[in-house]
């Protein structure tokens, strides 16, 4: 038997700027809060399927921004993480989440192996089949891309403030955020490397995924979402950070290229 | 726009003992010699077109006598090597090799990137796409799978004959091989780790994409291919191996059990 065969319902990634000349490559796994209608409202009320936990306000806008700016292409998820988050191996708590902060999740309670297989194969696996394709697409074409991952953060976690603003992510490779980091000490943004999440908060799995296996540059960037909570918030914000991550690049660049 | 509108022809991975119940799922990428119209003869004669070069002869029919024997799942190529190595990141020469041992491959002579991207999509894309599938609907229910890949080698290479008969290879994660290795002492093979090749030879792609980002258990197989010539030989062969990786798994996964 092929695979289409047994292939319920699929949501496919959305790539935008498909013929973008630049070697970044940005995702956006928290892009969306919809819910598909199979999947109803997971016994929550409208307010919290809108809110942050659903997905990361913001960062869709701002890698739109982004992408723009820096000719990128853009691989988005067209689904809520409430369903399931493609931030996640599909083994792992947060993947089709039971609770989130404090919030419980009705719809999430207790799941068969046959519903939480089936939402994985409607919305994980498409979504980082999908990925991949563009990867080796231009892994074929002989220019590998460069991968950064857009989030977006909570001010306030479990009643804390987070003064952190801009948090720079990396998995066994830190090459590339550590090139970010130091390009954006001039920023005017607290940064932190790490910060607020990092490897060990199991949040890199897309990195893991997608870029290690390819040896490809790579970064998770978390950017607090009261500073992107507005269409022109977003927009300014996509104007600092495009240098800093063009720089980075540069500066990672260069050594092989002199060498 | 989504990824489906830029598909070309795609070739699907097959999978056979969907409903297989055991944890075992084997994996064979370079199962067929079979070159699909549109690639023409790659101007090749049949007999190289049927041989070593364009597949692992034998590696199908012991994976599938594996397959019974281990009530494991099996995933497979459908499309020759020659056309597109699947244990190959496109990036690589040996993904549409331009040379095979003493062979040239005229029709993989200086491809176009359009070309290699549009083999990538055909058909690397499609078979890693389906084999995650598999191994995260198992992962989803709560049944992590282990990786086995088979493959065969030639009696000869490049003049000089191998005494090797089984080659165990591992990546990062030599923990199955290593059983596999304990667990052969007494088969009558000659047994070799990491031989006749080894991850540094850039075999273990596979390994690497499909089983180290989800922690699975994983093992890279080689068979001597003189030693599986016939399909009584692939039976039998199946029938001295099958306990053998049995017995590994069942090593490995009593420790855990017992602490």
């Amino acid at each position: 038997m092929t695979f289409a065969d047994m292939t319920p319902d699929r949501y496919p990634a959305i790539l935008e700027n498909a013929s973008a000349r630049s070697r970044f490559l940005l995702v956006c796994e928290h892009a969306s809060h919809a819910i598909p209608g199979r999947w109803g409202d997971l016994g929550l009320p409208e307010e919290l399927r809108q809110a942050h936990i659903a997905w990361d306000p913001g960062a869709l806008g701002l890698s739109r921004g982004l992408a723009r700016r820096l000719d990128a292409g853009l691989v988005h998820a067209p689904v809520s993480r409430l369903v399931y988050d493609c931030n996640r191996a599909p083994d792992q708590p947060g993947a089709m989440a039971e609770r989130s902060e404090m919030h419980e999740i009705p719809g999430n309670r207790r799941l068969s192996p046959e519903e939480r297989a089936a939402r994985t194969a409607a919305i994980y696996a498409p979504f980082h089949a999908d990925l991949r394709a563009e990867i080796v697409r231009r892994l074929a074409q002989g220019v590998p891309p460069v991968l950064v991952t857009i989030h977006s953060f909570t001010p306030v976690w479990h009643g804390k403030p987070r003064a952190v603003e801009f948090g720079i992510i990396h998995d066994h490779d830190p090459a590339l955020a550590l090139a970010v980091l130091e390009e954006s000490r001039d920023s005017g943004l607290v940064c932190g490397l790490n910060e607020p999440y990092s490897a060990a908060d199991d949040v890199t799995h897309t990195l893991r995924l997608q870029a290690l296996p390819y040896g490809l540059a790579n970064v998770m960037l978390e950017i607090r979402n009261d500073l992107i909570a507005t269409p022109e918030a977003e927009e300014a914000m996509a104007d600092r950070l495009a240098p800093i991550l063009a720089r980075a690049l540069g500066s990672l660049a260069a050594p092989a290229m002199a060498g």
